[in-house]
């Protein structure tokens, strides 16, 4: 076992990596997302990967195989409307198990092809689990992708919607909480909404509850941040609400006065501090979110 | 099990996708890489990705992390090489297994950064056997990416080097044959000839063995092929040659009477004929090589 978080880990990466401007990479490792720049391009493109391991993410006798497809590729779309992108396109790499038949094959790709995402290649092999990786490209216009780093003290900070649902899910199988634990929506219209109209300061989803992503996101921008309870799915319960995965909502900042529409949830504020520290009513709330490492 | 084998998997998804031209993808499923056209751009990229897993692709036992790391990388820039690009950036989605401690995770990076790629991104998991998903991205001048189709009648059939190491190597674990199939080398150079000076007609790479993607690159070109035995890696067999995988050479056509380098070796001259269909010697060439769903 590593013996350290993925938070960790993805640190020391980042700090082996050397990323020359002529790369064309303007962000790397460490947000939902990559940004590339094309040589004289009008847009910024966007990318992103997502595993999906039978066992790990999912089980197959709890999921359809287009459940699974959905899935997959909800992961990936969520990344790319917490930068406020329009996805472009997807590769899929695809391991398949011995039971994975050509019906099963078939509503995979089903469950994929749904959000109407165009599938531009990939690969394929045979393994003991299924393993999916999806990678979905999706475009800005230059220099103005939402990320995780330009919080400002004084911020509101803002849930797109209830959390705890997919936790709730995942615990009880039942419901409106297990559609939405397989059956996630990504926000994208949302991720545009903020950033052509509410000018977001920052941005990221929350796919590994809202404890360690809301962390991430103090950290990325140097700041701390005071927060209350956020809204909890119906029948969740708080502790679901805060460190259950899954929810795919967006987590966002805006300048304190920023008039904004029905259905957003301002949960706290912005402020110097450690970075990275959060306080739930006045006391310390640890990142207890999925660390995938763990 | 799925009944059938990977080409016509792959055939019976590509009928199932639609690519509208606003997404920007030039070709999609069924070449080495996918091509996207950035609007405005004066560079076509290329996109690949390449599933590397642990008792499938590598084994524990044999291959060490940063030959793991290494081969995982040079699968891709394979493909980048075989479509003449230059490769810019990769994005890197891997599973650890429990046995994968601090020490192998920094030896499998070792090996994959040697290239001296930029690692942009990825995604990071924990599950029973190692598995990667690399994706390589490159460029190419607009328009001017090889790809398979375009072997036309009477043009000159080449590969890029001996064949048959890899499986060799494979099969000893020993000398340069061991190297060539844990270390290949990725002929980027050679494709940006091939592109710029050679102006070759159709390109791809030796991957999963000549006999099955020459089937492939003629299929691709609605083309036969006749050939004569290719050249042989020192103490390899023919069939090794003909049917082993993971030399990551490169097969090409170019016209006639193209003056070539030394280094390059012409096989066999591409035909009218039922497309796919190759002859060696005279006699039917089944394509036999490493097929991922077999």
């Amino acid at each position: 076992m590593v013996k350290r978080g993925e938070v960790e880990f993805i640190d020391r990466l980042r700090h082996r990596v050397r990323l020359p401007a002529s790369s064309g990479i303007v962000l790397g490792i460490g947000d939902d997302c990559a940004i590339f720049r094309p040589r004289d391009a009008v847009e910024d493109l966007l990318f992103t990967t997502d595993l999906l391991i039978e066992d790990v993410h999912f089980r197959r006798a709890t999921h359809r195989p287009d459940d699974i497809g959905w899935k997959a590729l909800a992961r990936g779309l969520s990344d790319i409307a917490a930068m406020g992108g329009e996805p472009r396109f997807c590769l899929l790499s695809l391991a398949l198990a011995p039971y994975c038949d050509r019906r099963w094959t078939d509503a995979f790709y089903r469950g994929l092809l749904r959000f109407g995402v165009p599938l531009a290649g990939g690969d394929v092999a045979r393994a003991e689990k299924v393993t999916c990786d999806i990678v979905v490209a999706g475009a800005v216009p230059r220099r103005e992708a939402l990320r995780r780093d330009g919080a400002g003290v004084g911020d509101a900070i803002y849930v797109s919607g209830c959390l705890g649902g997919s936790a709730l899910g995942l615990a009880t199988r039942r419901g409106a909480a297990w559609k939405r634990h397989v059956h996630p929506e990504p926000r994208l219209k949302l991720g545009r909404v903020l950033r052509e109209k509410l000018h977001a300061t920052a941005c990221m989803d929350i796919s590994d509850g809202l404890s360690l992503d809301l962390h991430r996101l103090c950290k990325a921008s140097g700041l701390a941040a005071d927060i209350s309870a956020p809204p909890i799915f119906p029948g969740a319960t708080l502790e679901q609400a805060l460190h259950g995965g899954e929810d795919y909502e967006l987590l966002f900042t805006l300048p304190a006065r920023t008039p904004v529409q029905r259905g957003l949830f301002r949960i706290g504020t912005m402020r110097n501090g450690r970075a990275g520290e959060v306080r739930l009513d006045g006391r310390p709330l640890p990142p207890l979110g999925y660390d995938h490492l763990r």
